[in-house]
């Protein structure tokens, strides 16, 4: 889907005590297209409030518009202007530690030598034995070439490493695992492939990330055929797990049988061919898709789906899922009455939810709270802690309809924040590797029934 | 240095409230073989203390040995066998955690979407910007192929990652920076240089580590060319630094002049000949040099030095270095008077101190605390600061100088375990560079000043 992005900033305002300021402010801001996020109160005076008014905005200029604003109001005086997002990237986002800080000869002869080469040699022995005396059993790497980086482009993977320390520090948040990001320095597919091959024995599973089509498809799939371990590109696999279960979701509101209806995907890049792969799995139907690539096309047809025009897929289906990155692509004339329309592109979709509405549709959405965020955690650690050599279409299923279910009434998703959500998912992911007899090991009741280890709080 | 593992172990013992029976205890222990370390108290109650004793020794029968001197010994009970090593190894001892915990969707959208967009953006139009807003400016690869770990040889990159973390923790312990190990699968010379050049980009510094002669002297040359950040091998350069300051340490504990006195050095593999060329770096002369491999003596050659038979060097030096792996490869008889001796072979010595000062020698040591940990942390945490793109000679040498320095009196070298020692080290490496005009940066006062930011405690 593609993005663009969105700039973050904290406005400092100095506010007069008095009945209403805070109200002028706010419909200042949002009027001219600020976004507003968390308010907090800094200090309160006898005459004055100083507030932080976290704001959104697409671009510097409509930043401009809204200080002139503020500058018109005189019970407002704006005392700084807060770049908290490169705040908090100071020094990255990740930090290493020692779990054993050693403060004695005694202690760097258990954590160094001379301690350490009975355990080289036990590992040596028994290579399985490095799953439980060294971090690889918990470690997923989160490898890019920064081809195609959020709505960005071909950025590079330098400048994508602050989209992968914020994925690698989610995950490390919401499991009882880590996650290291790998940048890969080169657009070859095949020395990529090579280069992860060779520095894989370090982790549990890959997780491919912000690759560009259509080199993604074939660096998945080698890998995952090459390596023992689980390989996942996210922006497919991660991206359908959490579509699907908003589609399920959106048929389920207005009383859709998901699995007997027909569903249209427009745009079958890395995540709509994906998404529509995994659906034909759930169903066991045909979609009908539409894309502008002839590669695009045949792959869609050689997973079992149709082809079809915009047009066509507008008027048979009753549920049409978007990623085409076209803002305003689906025009209101196109919706059909009591139709769902998944409008997925971000930061501008398809078509707007109000729109879609208005035209007739039973149930229309955007992209804006389906997150990727919601999949990738539970999925990875479901999957290592099942001992799997390779994530199946049932485990995707299993995580699609766990996290389906867990949605709050009238909620297409549940909040990415929730931990017990992230929980869910891998133990879901897990019972699937073990109905399907993928798992390489059989987990108990204890993994199944009792709470793990908190996330970080 | 070639290595063998010692075992370690922790014996918990119930003794009598006798006096001596700790000493009989110990004495049983130590007359089979046993090295005692730390003795901790459990518990102590009317009768007995219960106390737990750190022990290493070299192979399983020693340990029977000791055990059934204590079943011989009336006033103990030996209460159980701990292993503490593997303990301190279950699930690593590295831990990656996110700087920033999420809580709030406030924090999500800075840590991640959509704020993070802007951070990328800024990256990509000035890449520099990566070393202070990515991890990328204080993070170390750890690289290894495991070619040659500790005295157990090949025994591949997995089984090397408990010596990889152990590494990396005290790195991060000792530094403000963090070291990531990475395991390159691969003994093909070429395919090892390329796989870490396109990985390189997320790291400030390349540490080399427990790769085989002859090879990791093309991978360390080829990489050092080839990229723009410092990479260094341990097993040659933070050797030799170490090496070099207990040198100068036992000649100067003699009177002896380093400068003016003919040194040899036995075994020219990794660390011999980067010792050797260290020492003609520091003192101009050449190093006479003897082994057993022609490409160790041709190496040798080029970098200045000048060969010699064994007898020869033993017959003609003042100090002679040993890092030939051959446990008492140095006969009494072929010891000079008034001469220094420095047998590094880890854990047996060319020569035992004792013997090699009954034949006459004026100073003798082995390799028992000539550690690693006293170079690496500082000379890359030196050399990042000062952003060189290259490890010079002299920033080797002020590292060596700095180590020596700080030995207390009498003593070869300093504690490994002093955090103070390291940013002496980062510090006179960094001013080492600035002096030669290869430091990419200009550092004030403040860095070689003040103290910085503690190392964990």
């Amino acid at each position: 889907m593609a993005y663009q992005q969105k700039i973050i900033r904290t406005l400092r305002c100095k506010n007069k005590k008095t009945i209403g300021v805070l109200a002028k402010l706010t419909t200042a801001i949002s009027s001219l297209g600020g976004d507003i996020g968390d308010i907090k109160t800094v200090s309160t005076g006898e005459l004055h409030n100083i507030r932080d008014i976290t704001v959104m905005f697409d671009d510097e200029s409509c930043l401009n518009h809204i200080l002139s604003a503020i500058d018109g109001l005189p019970e407002v005086t704006l005392e700084q202007v807060i770049d908290g997002v490169l705040e908090k990237h100071l020094g990255g986002k990740l930090q290493l530690l020692p779990r054993y800080p050693v403060h004695t000869l005694d202690d760097l002869r258990r954590v160094y030598t001379p301690g350490v080469a009975a355990v080289s040699k036990l590992i040596q022995d028994d290579p399985s034995k490095a799953q439980l005396y060294t971090g690889i059993g918990k470690t997923v790497a989160l490898v890019t070439n920064g081809t195609r980086v959020l709505g960005l482009g071909p950025i590079g993977p330098v400048a994508a490493m602050p989209v992968m320390e914020g994925k690698a520090a989610l995950f490390t948040q919401f499991t009882d695992m880590q996650m290291i990001p790998v940048l890969v320095n080169t657009t070859d597919k095949k020395e990529f492939i090579q280069t992860v091959k060779n520095i894989s024995c370090a982790y549990s599973a890959i997780q491919l990330e912000d690759i560009a089509t259509p080199a993604c498809y074939d660096i998945e799939t080698q890998l995952d055929k090459q390596l023992a371990i689980p390989v996942m590109h996210d922006d497919q696999h991660g991206t359908a797990v959490v579509s699907l279960a908003a589609a399920i979701n959106a048929c389920k509101l207005v009383g859709a049988d998901f699995k007997k209806i027909k569903i249209g995907q427009l745009g079958l890049g890395a995540a709509g061919s994906a998404i529509s792969r995994l659906i034909m799995s759930y169903t066991g139907n045909p979609v009908l898709g539409a894309d502008v690539k002839k590669y695009s096309l045949n792959r869609h047809e050689k997973m079992g789906g149709k082809l079809a025009s915009i047009e066509e897929i507008m008027k048979k289906c009753q549920l049409v899922i978007a990623t085409t990155g076209i803002a305003g692509m689906i025009t209101p004339n196109m919706v059909r009455k009591g139709q769902v329309i998944l409008a997925l592109s971000n930061p501008h979709p398809e078509i707007a939810i109000e729109d879609a509405l208005a035209a007739g549709a039973a149930f229309a959405s955007d992209g804006s709270r389906v997150n990727n965020l919601l999949g990738y955690p539970g999925i990875l650690k479901g999957a290592i802690d099942s001992r799997v050599t390779r994530i199946t279409q049932e485990m995707y299923l299993a995580a699609a309809e766990t996290i389906a279910l867990r949605a709050p009434d009238k909620e297409l998703i549940p909040d990415p924040l929730d931990p017990s959500v992230h929980q869910a998912v891998a133990r879901a992911v897990a019972q699937a590797a073990i109905a399907s007899g993928a798992a390489g090991i059989l987990l108990d009741n204890d993994y199944f029934g009792s709470d793990e280890r908190e996330a970080i709080t």
